[in-house]
C-alpha cells in the first residue's frame, strides 16, 4: 500500500463575504513522486497572505489564477528536499518556493507565478525558518520595494500605512521611520496601535474601528499626509484620502478590504484622487525582481543591527492552515502569519 | 407687470442610465435684478461640460454640489454686462464666469465654484464669443495644465487619448503632438477618428465602438502606451490600461463613462493598475489656478499661430441647452460643446 499524504483544498468559492472553515477541506491522496527533473519536497512552513484570498473567489483577476476546487492550495513556503531528482537540489536543503498546502509536495522543475517558479536556498543561519517568509520573504521585499523605490519618503515627511499591525505594514513603517519619515500607522484594535507604539517605535497609531476614527485622523495629521501607503483600500481608505493634503501620493500595495467585495474588481472609488489631485501609484515584487539580493542583504542587515523588529502570528499543523487564511482577512494577526508545520515534521 | 426672464431647470434627478428632454423644464421668472455690489448679466453663450452630469445625481459628490431641482441650471457662461451696481464692471462689459442657464441672471459679487468665483473680462479681439468657454476657457487650461504639468510627455513617447474628439481631447492631443509625443486618439466613431487624423493631426486614431477596439490597440500601439490620457474611465479604460507597458502613466483627467454609474461613485477597477504597476494621476484646474494667466496667452499663441485647431459643436437658444447636456453625454459633440444664445440677445 502506497503511503499517504494530507493536503487542504478550498472547497467553493466565495464572491463577497467572509470564508469560513467550511470553505475548506482537509484531504488525502496518495504520498506524490518526483519525476525526472523534479524534486519532492516536505513543507515546514506555509505562508497565508491576503492576495491568496484573491484566488479563492471563483472570478477570474485577470493576473493570479483561481485555485482549482478540491485541489490543494499553493502558497509560498519553506520546505526540506526530501528526495531530489533535479542536479540543482540535494537531499536535506532548506528551500522557499511555491508549495502545497500538503505535507508533501512535487517541486515540477519550471515557472510558476509568485516565486518566480525558483525554488530558493534559505541560510540555515536564520534564527527562524518562517523569517524565510515574512521578513526576508514577500512581505519584506515588497515593505522595501515599496518604500525605498515607489513612496521613497523624505526626512521629515508624514507617511500614514493602513494595514500598519500586517506582514508588511509592520516592516514598511519601521523601514519609513529608518528613511526618516514621521510614521502613523492605522490598525483595527487597541491592542494592534500599542504593538506598533511600543514594539515597532511608530510616531503615532490609530484605530480605524472607532467611530472617531475619521475626527483622529483630522487632529493628528491635521495637514493631510504626504504618502498614503495604503494596505487595505476601501471606505478606510477613501476617509484617509479626502484627508490628504493636496498633489499628496498614494501608494496601492495592497486592498485586502476589496478581494471579499462581491462585484469581483478592485474597486476604488477615485473622487478623493480627482478633488486633491492626488498621485496613485501601484507596484508588485515582481516589478523588482533584479533587485531582490540587494535588498534582502538590506533586510538582513537591518535584522541583525536591531532596526527592524520582526513579528509574527503562528498557527500549528497542516489542519490549521484555513484557520490561518480566516484570521489574516478577519483582522487577527499582528506581524506576519505562518502555519508552522515543524512538530508534524520532526 | 414686471419684466420675464427663462430660465432652464433640471426636473429630477438621474442616478444611473442616461438624461433625456423629461429631465430638463424651461420655466419663467421675474427678470432678476442685481443688489449692491452685484452685476446684471445677459447671456451670450453657455458652455455644457461633462462633469455637470455629476450635479444631476442627487448623490453628493463631497466636491460639487448637486443643482437644486427647479432651480436654474448653472455652468461657465460668457454675458454681457447689462446692469453694473459693481465699480469693478461696467454696462457693456463681456465677462466670463459661472452664469445661470437663463437669459438673465446676476452675479453675485463673491465666490463660487469653478469659476473660482470670478467674473473675467473677455477679450473683445476673439474671433468667437465661445471660444473664451472653450480653447482659451475650462477645456482648453485643463488640456494644457494636464500635458505640460502632469503627463509631462517626452518626444517621442506614445501618449493615448481618450475622449479624444472632446472639448478637452481635441486639445490635450494636439498639445501633446506640439511636445513631440506620438498621439493617438480613442474615440466614438469612424467620422471622429477621421476628424482627428484629418484636421488635427493626431498619428492614429482608433474606435472604440468597433468590436475589434481591443486588437486594434494591440496591433496600433503594440508596445503599450507610455502615458494614457484618460477623460472616459470605466471598461474602455480598463482596456487600455491592461495593453500599458509596465510603470506607465496615467493622467486622469475626466470619467465621463462614470458620470452615469448607479454607484454614484467614480468607480474604477484597479487590478490592471496594480498588476502594472502603474502610476495614476489626478488633477484639477483648480489645481493651477496660479498659472492661468501664461496658459491662456500660451493658447492664444498657439491658436493664432495656427498650431491649435479649435472645433465647436454649436446648439442655438436657451431652449436647446438640455440637448446640449444630453448630446455631450451620448458622445453626439465634436470638439467643445456651447450654447450661443447670441441672435436672441441680438
Amino acid at each position: 500500500m502506497s503511503e499517504s499524504d494530507r493536503y487542504v483544498a478550498l472547497s467553493r468559492y466565495v464572491l463577497g463575504g467572509g470564508l469560513d472553515a467550511s470553505c475548506f477541506e482537509l484531504r488525502e491522496r496518495p504520498k506524490p513522486r518526483p519525476g525526472q527533473g523534479q524534486v519532492l519536497l516536505q513543507a515546514l512552513a506555509l505562508s497565508a497572505d491576503p492576495y491568496m484570498r484573491s484566488r479563492m473567489t471563483g472570478q477570474d483577476t485577470f493576473f493570479l489564477p483561481q485555485y482549482a476546487l478540491g485541489a490543494p492550495i499553493e502558497s509560498l513556503g519553506v520546505a526540506r528536499v526530501v528526495e531530489s531528482r533535479n542536479p540543482s537540489y540535494k537531499e536535506g536543503d532548506l528551500v522557499t518556493g511555491l508549495v502545497e498546502w500538503a505535507d508533501y509536495s512535487v517541486w515540477n522543475g519550471h515557472g510558476k507565478l509568485d516565486g518566480g517558479g525558483l525554488l530558493l536556498p534559505v541560510a540555515s543561519s536564520i534564527p527562524k525558518i518562517s523569517h524565510a517568509l515574512g521578513v526576508y520573504g514577500l512581505n519584506g521585499l515588497t515593505a522595501l520595494f515599496g518604500i525605498l523605490y515607489v513612496a521613497r519618503p523624505k526626512p521629515g515627511e508624514t507617511l500614514v500605512v493602513s494595514g500598519a499591525a500586517g506582514g508588511i505594514g509592520t516592516i514598511a513603517g519601521q523601514i519609513a521611520k529608518i528613511m526618516g519619515a514621521r510614521v502613523v500607522g492605522i490598525a483595527g484594535s487597541a491592542a494592534k496601535c500599542a504593538v506598533l507604539l511600543q514594539q515597532l517605535g511608530f510616531d503615532d497609531a490609530l484605530d480605524y474601528r472607532l467611530p472617531s476614527f475619521q475626527s483622529d485622523l483630522q487632529t493628528r495629521v491635521p495637514n493631510g499626509a504626504d504618502i498614503y501607503f495604503d494596505n487595505v483600500g476601501g471606505k478606510l481608505s477613501q476617509t484617509v484620502m479626502w484627508q490628504m493634503r493636496r498633489q499628496a501620493r498614494v501608494i496601492e500595495c495592497g486592498q485586502i478590504s476589496t478581494y471579499e467585495d462581491p462585484s469581483g474588481g478592485w474597486q476604488v472609488d477615485i473622487r478623493p484622487i480627482h478633488a486633491k489631485g492626488l498621485r496613485w501609484e501601484s507596484f508588485t515584487t515582481a516589478h523588482f525582481q533584479e533587485l531582490m539580493p540587494g535588498a534582502t542583504a538590506q533586510l538582513i542587515h537591518w535584522v541583525e543591527a536591531g532596526k527592524l523588529t520582526v513579528l509574527e502570528t503562528e498557527y500549528h499543523g497542516l489542519q490549521s492552515a484555513p484557520q490561518a487564511m480566516i484570521g489574516i482577512m478577519s483582522g487577527e494577526n499582528i506581524g506576519k502569519t505562518v502555519v508552522n508545520l515543524t512538530a508534524a515534521a520532526a
